[in-house]
């Protein structure tokens, strides 16, 4: 195990009703921005139990928000920050409005010449001050609940970058599984691959002594199987609703990367595929990850194996037809939620792995678990995904 | 699930060598008292890492706080606190240590007539200020290095209560796995046992479809099992170690209880235990457990089988005979890591059921994770393990 720090002090409120806590979490005496997307919480009525709870509190309303929130969208919100003297924000959304609100949390503050350079700089800056958030989620996907990272898209250059920062991490999220009943398939779908992936990110690497971190990480994939499906065939399954949600958060809360090496190639990819041409950024994730692991299966055989065995039961066979059925498996849990994984599926034209390959060639920059993959490695598993 | 909020904020610094940090977490500008045991720390090499990372802070020394902490130690250390004018204090040594200095933390700024009050008016009494707490941990055992639990002893009354607030949950704790290699087999055994009866007050209950938290109980219970032998066999086994002393943390930092019922009898009436005879805390929990899973058996059914099948591969036979042997099995690893676990075996004699009985008559409480475990039952726990 590698040395680590952690720290994680989101104060997370979970379960039905939980809502109501807001009178008692938000700071009186502040002025808050209420930030959200594109509406859904006019229809869920979680905007009408936000309002019930906050009754009597100094709110401005900030809304369209987008998914992978944008950069232009973001930088008019810190305009409001500023002109109406803000000081608190409330993220009520997905991972797309509580990432943009933490751009928003950390713009507001920056006193550099470019805000853009809190993402595209993130190896110099680092982000000590930021207006403190709350959050109310409405789609397990992302666990942006409960950790200090941030993707915003900036739609004039075409670029999808993150950032993360102790300061960004809410004071408080409240997570009410209630509010999966009313997303379409579409968002639960992508909310169980992108959780998957997320775990799979600092999970299927190379073996570094951490059984526990092994057994957590593996004991949230198996969840996200058996609970995601259920989720889809009944939306009325609170149980299954709670225990998906509660999955997503841990996928992505720093516990299970401590101590253990991590990949994010697969994100930093995908993030490519929507910059391009839009895809939901948990669909990127399903193209772009059988590709790493068909690539990377010398790199990851260890741990390919070791989740073969685990997860899906496979343990008969070489090496190499072990890791082919690990895979297969994969794309069709994927395939089975109703994601499709490969890049003609989303009409992705052959061209657009060489502007990728190129960007990553142009930025100097190799990715993965021990940073050897190039823009070479990122075109063979591109076009493993044809 | 039930509905739960979960926040813990203390800052982890884990590895080795981390001991360093301290000059960078302890603040500056307060005087700081450094509370430690029976003097291992001298021994061990850990004084002076704590020393050589403290150098030029203003620090006075409080030692000899007993296993299972006394209160009329910790009183006196609260009286050094005052005459001093102490506004931070940092434990380091085990899990008494960091119990004791909680109590010290939260008496030095009690308002009330009697401090004992904190512990034994637990449930009226809520501490909401304490002197804020860093630590450094000398043996991986009780997690109390990233919770607000304590348990003090009152040796003139005999009682050993326990208290519980967010306000004294350390700041930071360094977990340097290196200490283990200096630690004798009977404190490592302890850890161990202590560890893995942790997970079970929370995970030994009965079913609240919370798949998520049973398998991360399942993941410290394999780790425990997997790795507490490897740290007895070679104490510098430094990997073991380390996830020994993780698991141990994890085991009672509040996560794996989030959403789903918990137990605490076993600690409960062990605890009476160290107080009439002075038992080691863990070796009284592997007296009680058995006990506990015999006579709660129809109570705790659906757990005690899937326990058995995941974590021993017990699936054959009625269900009498798999509990029956998930139950052998269970004393089995304790006695397998040196750890003895009936009444004889600690020469209690038979009166000290009674007197454990009778206390709980006269507190008129009842326990267990249904409030339903009485006197009758608390005796037979114990006669069970006779």
């Amino acid at each position: 195990m590698y040395n680590f720090d952690f720290k994680n002090p989101v104060k997370i409120c979970f379960g039905k009703g939980q809502i109501t806590k807001l009178s008692k979490e938000l700071p009186a005496n502040k002025k808050i921005l209420l930030t959200y997307g594109g509406g859904s919480i006019f229809k869920n009525g979680v905007y009408d139990q936000v309002k019930a709870a906050t009754q009597g509190m100094d709110i401005v309303e900030f809304g369209g928000i987008e998914p992978n929130p944008h950069y232009e969208t973001l930088m008019k919100a810190v305009e409001v920050v500023k002109n109406e003297k803000i000081d608190y924000l409330l993220a009520v959304g997905g991972g797309s409005v509580l990432d943009g609100t933490k751009f928003i949390a950390a713009a507001a503050l920056y006193e550099g010449d470019d805000p853009w350079d809190i993402c595209a700089k993130r190896s110099e800056i680092i982000v000590t001050e930021a207006l403190p958030i709350g959050a109310v989620i409405t789609l397990p996907a992302t666990g942006s609940e409960m950790n200090g990272n941030s993707v915003v898209t900036r739609v004039s250059t075409q670029e999808k970058l993150a950032f993360g920062s102790t300061a960004v991490m809410p004071q408080f999220s409240i997570l009410d599984p209630e509010v999966i009943f009313s997303l379409p398939d579409r968002q639960v779908a992508n909310g169980v691959v992108d959780a998957f992936v997320h775990v799979m990110e600092q999970y299927l690497t190379f073996p570094a002594d951490a059984p526990l971190q092994d057994r957590f990480a593996e004991g949230i994939l198996h969840t996200l199987i058996e609970e995601g499906p259920k989720v889809l065939a009944d939306r009325q399954n609170y149980e299954a609703a709670a225990n998906f949600m509660w999955s997503a958060t841990m996928a992505l809360n720093g516990l299970i990367g401590m101590g253990v090496p991590q990949d994010w190639g697969t994100h930093m990819i995908g993030h490519e595929l929507t910059a391009y041409h839009g895809i939901d950024h948990a669909r990127t994730l399903a193209i772009v990850l059988p590709g790493m692991m068909h690539i990377r299966r010398k790199e990851k055989q260890d741990k390919i194996l070791q989740y073969g065995e685990r997860i899906w039961n496979i343990s008969e066979g070489s090496v190499d037809e072990r890791i082919d059925q690990t895979i297969q498996k994969t794309i069709a849990f994927f395939e089975s939620v109703g994601i499709k994984t490969t890049l003609p599926d989303y009409e992705v034209p052959n061209s657009t792995i060489e502007k990728i390959t190129n960007r990553f060639e142009e930025r100097g920059m190799k990715i993965g678990e021990k940073v050897d993959i190039g823009p070479k490695e990122i075109q063979a598993i591109l076009e493993d995904r044809l």
